[in-house]
């Protein structure tokens, strides 16, 4: 349950969240433990599994966000907009381990789910709340981490009814893509293939 | 080394190559066992490493591929591009365990590289070929397979120096997004941030 939320924001049944995910946008991986809270960038992301819902998302051992997860067992993946795209490239730049106050210097905004401590970032189109499945070699070998999806919430200006719906939305509140250098795709248009 | 091959396929650097795979493209898995081969669709792809490269990819116990890549020790993640997405969302439809000649029926199209017998498909804006790293608890508890990637290879008309560049070309070798039920999205605007 959304807590405290800007406008739109509405929950997406479980077994309909993988579909926030299967596009591969890039995410912001949000965290939290005792207090300590960050968000970083991660392109790494992917659906593992429908029922229940499972994803997977490589954070590295240098992160202060690996901290937290680990510490927390959660983490939340935010699908930033083409709105929020400086942000997200400066949340996947510097790290909380030099920038202490990273997310004030950028004015990222959060709001919360009673589900976890992390923080969900304003600004995005969706978001999947996640409790980390322990699989210390995944980890440790890969910077591997598996987590079953407990809730999610979507902008229901551009997901609703289990399907996104960019087409005829603002181009802000289109999801990105990441590829290296600063360079994102922005998600394009819709292509309809009958079966 | 390509052995036989339609225009424009040239070489990536592996130091490169995961950059075809960052921006969250779906790909059609293709595989090759002593003279039998398949194609499916998939869209739970993903970079895991720099270098050397690895890739993620979840291939169900039900598919043919899953015999074939089992069998081999090796798979092809081929980019799909618009020009083939009827075909992609075919070859994610129909199991070659009920449709035995699936890629003819379809006319998939391929070509080969030096290093695999797995074939790479024709219409596609980008190819790595991998090599199983072993995982048997990935494998059986989450149909998770990790990939090294050995060789790489793109369309120059949209990827060299080690960028993509749709922009400016057909939107036919624009590289695809699924969602679901038919939908999928096309590799949108590029957007370049400041760092």
């Amino acid at each position: 349950m959304i807590t405290s939320s800007p406008a739109f924001v509405v929950p997406v049944p479980l077994d309909k969240s993988y579909r926030l995910l299967n596009h591969g946008p890039t995410v912001l991986v949000s965290s939290a433990h005792q207090g300590r809270t960050n968000v970083m960038a991660a392109a790494w992301s992917c659906p593992l599994d429908f029922n229940p819902p499972k994803v997977t998302v490589v954070i590295d051992k240098a992160t202060y966000t690996r901290e937290l997860v680990e510490a927390s067992g959660m983490f939340v993946l935010n699908l930033p907009t083409r709105a929020i795209a400086a942000q997200t490239l400066a949340l996947g730049t510097e790290s909380a381990k030099e920038v202490s106050n990273k997310l004030d210097k950028h004015q990222v905004k959060t709001f919360q789910a009673s589900e976890c401590e992390a923080p969900l970032v304003e600004g995005c189109a969706g978001w999947l709340v996640c409790k980390v499945v322990p699989e210390p070699h995944n980890q440790a070998t890969y910077d591997l981490f598996i987590g079953e999806v407990i809730a999610a919430y979507a902008d229901e200006r551009v997901f609703s009814a289990g399907h996104w719906h960019f087409d005829g939305q603002p181009d802000a509140l289109r999801t990105l893509h990441y590829v290296a250098g600063g360079q994102f795709y922005v998600t394009g248009e819709s292509l309809q293939v009958a079966a």
